[in-house]
This record gives structure tokens, sequence and C-alpha cells, in this order.
């Protein structure tokens, strides 16, 4: 029963996949620029059924495009312990923000077929659509619609910055694909991640176990006003949007400062407007915003804050506020049975490890509200992620891989 | 010699060019978002010409564009009286910027070939490439060129808010002609407008004489930040954009209030960022804004400001900030004899007048550089320009035109 204590992870064969998965949609120098449901999205996930299938597994993707790949177990009758994260990236991303954990999903398959070693229970891994938003906001809807947070016709016509909707791209592509989307007995979720912070790079810890989610509340936010030329219209009677968009995000840096002692962050990411043109005040804006705190009590001040900062900024600017679409997450989501039998593995190995919490948005926020769900996290250089510079080395993943490796095959064992 | 006193434009036949012009480029109800060099530009500017070569005259376009549609006089060794304005529009344009005063020119051509009468200097109607600076950053860039204030190549090499340069946009439809650029002596410069501004409408006044151009000082504006997550990345290593540019918009429009007392305004008009994206911090952003004030002192002291203004927002949010253009202009730049004449036209013809300054920019601007330069406004309803309800009624802007044409007439003969 189970694998050996010493099994391996093949540490070589992932970084192949990974350096393969670097030369399809590369964006500035050394990183990538593969948004979800593009060309180059298509290209990988191609590549990925293929690897797949060469694996043995049983491909199917679900209605939002979302891939699994199933290893059967001994007993199929079980629900499957199922790894995932995503490989699109953001516009300006990098080489391992979630790539790394699909991928090592394919070699920890890979590995089993090596050690010939059919586990219990079956074990899917997965490429979940659209991870980062960056493309259609928000983030994680494909998992949030696994976990039934999300409705599935709402994700297919979230509008891509660039016109059509995720729905459109999804057939464009071809991977509109015909499985259910979540809704199914599951029995745990793993995703290896890097960290996307600065922790475990400066102090040389080798794993992080993620114990939970920072507290945060994002809003997708819309301003209305009115066209008029910038020059002889009356101060007092302009409604301008783009302003009240500008006074929005001026207000959420301030309140990410005013927290900042305590280590809450708050970002001003987006701001479009239109006209948005020399010559003419715009009547039209939209913003994305977020506000995060590790302790809910600071974060739930924030999220009135920020909630509040958009309507002044609204009126300040004389025009119409409304909020179209608001995400939250954090707490102590992550389970400890999961993350205490991951300790032990690593100190059973030998390996420094940190208990963490997660300050990005992952899809396993979402899937630990349908199961048992662990994240462990690998170090990245300095913490720079979303960015071309974001580097995670084989030497400093190795460590993290091997208690995943462990970690879900025996939970699949179970 | 000369008009009779009592010859009268053709309002009719004016506006009926006007509806024709309102037809082509249509933007939201009832106005037009005919953008400069856009297919919609193209389809106006071959109308015109053929209206032009309809009415004899030679048309010629420069190696910017600008069309020139001239009148043989009696004596072609004299400099011509040009006249001028632009058919572009902004994206929520109306019918009347600019427009007006092109057609206005043809009309007054086709006014003198109806009572066969040739002026004894040769006349010139002009639609100016780009006036409104909606597409190509910054306005008026025609006149500019043609006034020996902007280099032809550098106009040429402006890039277009979606891809092309103006050059490339010129090619593309036909326009890049072979006619130099100024650098030829001009009589003087006539250019009709609507107000732009809510004067004249509220106090039923029904011409508006142009003394002068409100001082004013606008830039383009850029920051450089470093992209990186919207959660992890600490607050103080942040370096967004985004927020440099937002801060700036703030300042400025905190600069307008602070002066609005006194009739000063600034203006937030453009924003744009990248990535400018949901989860990633934008680490590159371009701003216009600009700053107005009729007393010069006053306008030294915002532009001061707004100067400082730019390098704080920069400096507040980490990023670097780089002015990239500055246009300037403001002053009594118009030929007080014309407006001279002009009064005692109107006086003579029972319509009601004021002096004023515009606080808008126009080609005239520029051609008050090179040329003695009247401008006249009639009226527009509720002030309300760069925008689809803008309005000038044929009854209220036929006492402006009146005037123009005797004063052009004038001129030409003299």
């Amino acid at each position: 029963m189970g694998i050996s204590a010493s099994a391996q992870f093949n540490m070589n064969r992932l970084w192949e996949t990974l350096d393969r998965s670097a030369a399809i949609g590369p964006g500035r120098e050394g990183g990538l620029s593969r948004l979800a449901l593009s060309d180059a999205d298509k290209e990988m996930r191609d590549l990925f059924v293929t690897w797949c299938k060469e694996a043995g597994l049983e491909v199917s993707v679900d209605r939002l495009g979302s891939i699994y790949g199933r290893r059967a177990g001994t007993d199929n009758s079980l629900p499957p312990v199922l790894i995932g994260s995503h490989m699109d990236t953001q516009v300006n991303g990098g080489r391992f923000d979630g790539i790394l954990g699909v991928l090592a999903g394919l070699e920890l398959v890979r590995t089993l077929n090596d050690l010939g070693h059919t586990t219990k229970r079956p074990i899917e891994i997965i490429d979940w659509t659209n991870e980062e938003g960056s493309r259609f906001s928000p983030a994680m809807v494909a998992s949030g619609a696994f976990a039934g947070v999300y409705e599935e016709q709402w994700v297919l016509d979230r509008p891509g910055d660039d016109g059509p909707t995720l729905g459109e791209e999804l057939k464009r592509i071809g991977y509109a694909g015909g499985a259910p989307v979540g809704g199914r007995p599951v029995d745990s979720y793993f995703e290896l991640h890097i960290e996307q912070g600065p922790v475990l790079d400066a102090r040389k810890i080798q794993i992080g176990i993620c114990t939970g989610a920072m507290y945060a509340t994002g809003h997708l936010v819309e301003f209305q006003g009115e066209t008029a030329h910038t020059g002889p219209w009356p101060m007092e009677r302009r409604r301008n949007a783009l302003l009240a968009g500008a006074r929005l995000l001026c207000a959420v840096d301030d309140l990410g400062w005013d927290f900042a002692g305590t280590g809450g962050k708050a970002t001003a990411a987006r701001l479009v407007a239109w006209p948005n043109k020399g010559g003419i005040i715009s009547d039209w804006a939209q913003a994305i915003v977020d506000c995060r705190h590790e302790d809910p009590e600071q974060e739930a001040v924030m999220s009135e804050r920020l909630r509040r900062a958009i309507f002044t900024a609204g009126a300040r600017a004389n025009c119409d506020a409304k909020i179209l679409d608001t995400w939250t997450w954090g707490g102590p989501i992550f389970d400890e049975d999961l993350n205490q039998w991951c300790r032990q593995k690593a100190d059973e190995l030998g390996y420094s490890r940190l208990d963490m919490v997660s300050i990005s948005g992952h899809d396993s926020y979402f899937m630990a509200r349908v199961c048992p769900t662990c994240m462990i996290f690998v170090p990245c250089r300095d913490g720079i992620t979303h960015h071309n510079n974001e580097l995670a080395t084989l030497e400093e993943t190795a460590p993290g891989a091997q208690v995943f490796l462990h970690a879900v095959v025996n939970r699949a064992d179970r």
C-alpha cells in the first residue's frame, strides 16, 4: 500500500514542462502574457491535453472550459482527490504563477505512473479557466462556479476587456466543453503555488503551509457623469466620471497606507473611462479596487471605508456611483488535518516550514467551500510576481513539491 | 466696388450643408462622432471637396491633410484672406463645433457667386486637420504647423489612440496632399464658431467679438512604475503608475476649484494605463491635464502649481514623472482693427454684441501668430458643447454670419 517514503518527484521533468509552457504566449523578457482564452491559452491548453492523454488520463472539459485529467483509482466509486491551479497569466505575468500547480499535478501523475502505483481514489488534475481575471473580471470565476458561488451563465456572460464575452471566447478556441461545472462529490483539493510574497525567500524557509486567506473585499465600480468641453464648462457644472474614478483610486491608496502598519493593503488596480480624450470631460468610468487585512475586524473597518469611498468619490465629482460586483474572501479556510499531515511530512523530510496566510486570491479559496483543501507555498525570488521577473527555482521548489506528492497520494490512498 | 450693405448670407443653404454633415459619422442621438482621419472624416472631406469644386474653387490639400478651397480675386498677386475651422469632432461631439466655420466659409463663397462679386484678394476656405485632438494628441496640430509652431514631421508622427499615426491615417484615407504647410504670405484669417460657453445664450446677446484667448497651459504627462501583484506586494514597495495618474487628476481638479471663484478652470481630461487590469499594479500611465484663467498672473500661478502637481503625483506614488508635451496659449491675440470693424457692422445692423475671450482652443489661436485674425462667436444653447445635445439655431446664427460675411468681403476687397 502507498508509495515508498523515499519516492521522489521528478523535478527535472517538471521543469521541462515549465520551460515548454514558458515559450507559449511570451510577454516581456522572461515572462508570459497568456491571457485567458487567448490563442496562446488555447495553445497551452492543447499541449496540456496532449500531455494528459500521454499520461493515460481521461480528459474532460466543463461548460466553463476548465480541463480535468482523471487518473482512475482502485475504487472509482469514491470521490476523487483534485489537484488544480491555472495556466492563464496576467498581461505582464511570470512563468510560475498558477502554471506550477497544474504542471506539478501532471508530474505527480507521471511519477505515479513510473512507480506503477494506483491510488485507491481517483485523482483529477485541473486547469481552471480565467483564474487571473486579467481579461474577464472578476478573477477565479470557474472555480467559483464549481463551488456554486457564481452561476454558470453569469460567468459565460462576463465581458472581455477587448470585446467578446468569456462564453464567446470559449467557443472560439474550442473549449466550451460539455461536462457539468461542479455539483459532484469531491474528496479533497490540493494546490501547489509560488508564495507571491517575499516571506519564504527573505527568511530562507522552504515550505509555506497555508492556513487561510487574508480577508479581502474587492469591487467593480461604475461612475456616470456627463460629457462637456474641458475649457468653458464651469467647474460647478462638471460631472467628470474619470475624476470620480481618480478620487476613488486616491482614497483607496490612502486607506491602504492607513492600515499598512498592521499589514493591511488596498489597491487601485484599474480605471477605464469614456471618452477619456483630451478636450472632453468623460461621462463614464469603471474602476477595480480592493482592500485586504489579516485581521477580520480591521478588514471590516477597511471594507466599510472602501464602500463609503466609492460613494464619496462619486459625490465629489457630481457623478452617480454604482457597485457592479463585489467579491470577498478570507479566514482560516484550509483544512487543518491536511495541513498537520504536511507539517509532519516536512519535518520528517527535514524541510523548514512556516504557517502562513495567502494574500493573493486562488482557486483553492472557492474549493475550500466544497471540500477539505490544502495549499502549499514554495518560495519565489524577492516576492516578485505578476511581473516578467517572477522566479522560482527547481531547487527551492523541490521540498514543497515533495511534500505535495506525498500529501496527495496519502489522501488518495485513504 | 464691394457688395451691397444689404447683401445676405443664405442661411437656409448653410443649414442644408450642416444637415448633410450631421448625417456623416453619427454618434449619440443628434450628435457626431467624426474623429480626425476616420472613414467618416474622409466621407465628409470628400463631400466638402465636391462642394468646393461645384462652387468653382481650386482645391488643394497640404502635407498635413488640411484642405484649401481657393476663390480667385481680381489681383491674385495679393495674399489671400483665409476662412477656416475644422470638420472633425470629439467622440461625443455635436453638429456645429468647427463644422459651422468651414461651411460658413463655403456659404460665403456661394453667396459671392450668387452676387457675381469677385473680391480684390483671393479667398481661401480651409478645413484644418485634427483640430480636436480627440484621436491624435495634441489638438490644433495642422494650424500649429501652418503657423510654424509645430514641425510637419512631428505632426505626422503623432500616435493615434487606436494605433496608427496621423501620417499613416492621412495616407490611408487619401488626404496626404502635396501642398506646403504654411510658409506663404497670408492677408488675414477669419473664423466663425459657436461660443462653446453659456454667456451669449444666457444673456441673449447675438454676437460675441473675440478679443483674445483665455490663458491656458496643457500637458501630456507620463508616469513610469513597476508591475506587481495587487495583494502581497507591500504598500511601501508599490510603484503604481495608475495611482500616480489618479493623484495628478485629483490635484488638477483641486486646482480648478481653488481658482473657480475668479473664473479659473482646470481639467483632468484623460488617463490611460498599462496593464490597467484587476490583480496587477500598472507600470505605465499617461494623462492629459490643463488649467485656464483669463488673468495671466493667476494663470501663471495655476500653471506652476499644475507643473509641480505632476511631479508630486509621481513622487507620492513612487513613480517617475515626465512631461511629454506642453501647449500654452492666451492673451489679446485677435486683431483689434478687424474687431472694431465687426463691432461697427453689428451696431449698424442692429445686433447686440459682446466682447469676450475664448476659453476653448481654436485654430485661430495659431493663425493669429501669422496674420491679423478675427473670431466671431454665435450662441449655443446653454453653452453645451462636446456633447450630442450641442445646439445652434439658424435664427441665432444668422446675425454672426451676416457680420462675418461683410467683414470678410470688406477685408478681401481692401
